[in-house]
């Protein structure tokens, strides 16, 4: 089968990689879309050491499972996966089980490859409703959607997301789903243009006033957006941190300690929601697609998405 | 008066200060006894580029107020003075409120003197049943007791607090009161006598596993705690920032947002509850004394504060 590999030299596609076989309580899919998420391109710069097929964010169709209820279904899948009979299951459940695998980042073949190989406990079909280029927006919309699961977002409150790339713009939409007042926030005008149509605030974040805001997201995925972050968020104020990155960036600890802020690491999301809210067309998450390529030009893809300003790129493979 | 100051110079006794005037909402006080504090060795070293009177842990006697019943009252004060009638008063309070003055630490002279002023509306009777001895350590109990009011102590959960110094101790015996398995850790056996003498858990720093606790406070009061308290911290784990100190650590953001770790910073915490602690003797402060000076040495008092392992250091001024 084709796959998107990241190998010692880098990434590369192979056109003849071995198929996967699913063993007991795990499903065999078909893969027809897959994303290309920020965390993707850290992986190629060497973040967590990661090697084999790519990719945790797609849409597809199962082809075999021991339970076969699922035969034929479209599905998605969230990403952790964990044995349940283990007892740090109790404790830490998928997202945080020490011994977890992490679909195409952690000790386990991603989905940029014709097949894949997923426990059916991590499944969920996908409502008819749901378009495939709207389903592969499912992970990190769940993603998003991670940050009200952690934190209070108050209608009445000030929000901003600092950097309105392909997860930041998914942030801003879920916390201005309630009536919250969300600011996006960059560098240039040029990249606020979508955030804009999607009627949110917007601003330069060099323009935005210190303090100014109770609830701060910093995913601008580079070191320098925590400065801004924390700049940005008022005494008592929270600050999601969402990107991973290699960089680790110095800490004011005056501003931190003296105004009291909480910090709060958020990382996978829950997926119900998430495909909830694109049945019910809440997030027109299509308008973040800037390019599809087939797996043959990969590399092409994985250029197209590095580049500054590209939102969401997609692999198609049926 | 008699007066500990921090002037461009570093500190020095000034034996002829002048005697403060109480304006309208405001306490004269006669000093009893001062205490001397982490931050006030850090303001020493040009942290906030604060200058005058030092000090923010005091008891003391009103000799004058306009509000006569509290003539004659022995007192303690909260430390953060801010106008009521102001519009950021009704979102940040004291603690935070953007125009406040700090005692001894912002724009105020501080308690290492005779004589101080002190609006009112901060003030606290102090029990008779609280000895001076007890009740100067008020302000750092209420620091300590910032804690549960920020972040939930579960009795079934698994505290550690990084560094058992003068704030730290009162932090760790603060976390046990309600049956909490609070482990103190230090980097030498000798720092941790008077942890084991009060009950609490002990271990080196270097031999805790990692994600090891539920909640984590970090009151080392330097740069290189922050490092073993997330160390310490585990997924979905919260860490108490409690230092404030210049430096900057760098901050691990794949350990922060891929274990999701809430960073809390927690500074200034409320007195009535560590008045009722210490009238109800639930925190045995005197053990935390090492040593007593009059103002005439406060240069001396200082240089034993600053001692590695050495706790709570008095001035006493009457």
């Amino acid at each position: 089968m084709r796959a998107v590999k990241l190998g010692p030299e880098g990434l590369f596609y192979d056109p003849a990689a071995a198929l996967p076989q699913a063993g007991p309580g795990e499903a065999l899919i078909r893969v027809r879309l897959a994303g290309i998420c920020s965390t993707d391109l850290e992986l190629i710069r060497g973040y967590f050491g990661f090697q084999g097929i790519l990719g945790h964010e797609f849409v597809g169709v199962v082809e075999q499972a021991d339970d076969t209820r699922w035969q034929g279904k479209r599905v998605v899948s969230s990403i952790n996966f964990a044995d349940e009979a283990t007892p740090e299951f109790a404790q830490y459940g998928r997202e945080h089980h020490p011994h977890r695998r992490v679909l195409g980042i952690l000790g386990c073949d991603g989905c940029m490859a014709d097949y894949i190989v997923v426990p059916t406990a991590n499944l969920l079909e996908v409502p008819s409703e749901v378009s495939d280029e709207a389903a592969v927006f499912c992970e990190p919309l769940a993603a998003a959607l991670r940050i009200p699961d952690q934190v209070a977002v108050r209608p009445s409150g000030r929000a901003a997301v600092v950097g309105p790339g392909r997860l930041g713009m998914l942030i801003g939409k879920v916390l201005s789903l309630n009536g919250c007042r969300v600011t996006m926030l960059a560098r240039s005008a040029k990249s606020l243009a979508l955030a804009n149509r999607w009627g949110l605030h917007t601003n330069l974040v060099e323009e935005a006033a210190p303090s100014a805001f109770d609830l701060v997201v910093e995913a601008t995925g580079n070191a320098a957006g925590w400065e801004q972050a924390i700049r940005l968020t008022q005494p008592l104020g929270t600050l999601v941190m969402k990107s991973t990155y290699a960089a680790a960036p110095q800490i004011d600890m005056t501003k931190l300690v003296v105004d009291e802020i909480r910090v709060v690491g958020s990382r996978c999301g829950p997926f119900a929601p998430a495909l909830r809210l694109l049945a019910a067309g809440a997030v027109d998450v299509r308008a973040l697609i800037e390019g599809e390529y087939p797996p043959e030009r990969a590399a092409e893809a994985f250029q197209h998405a590095a580049r500054k300003g590209v939102r969401k790129i997609l692999l198609r493979f049926a």
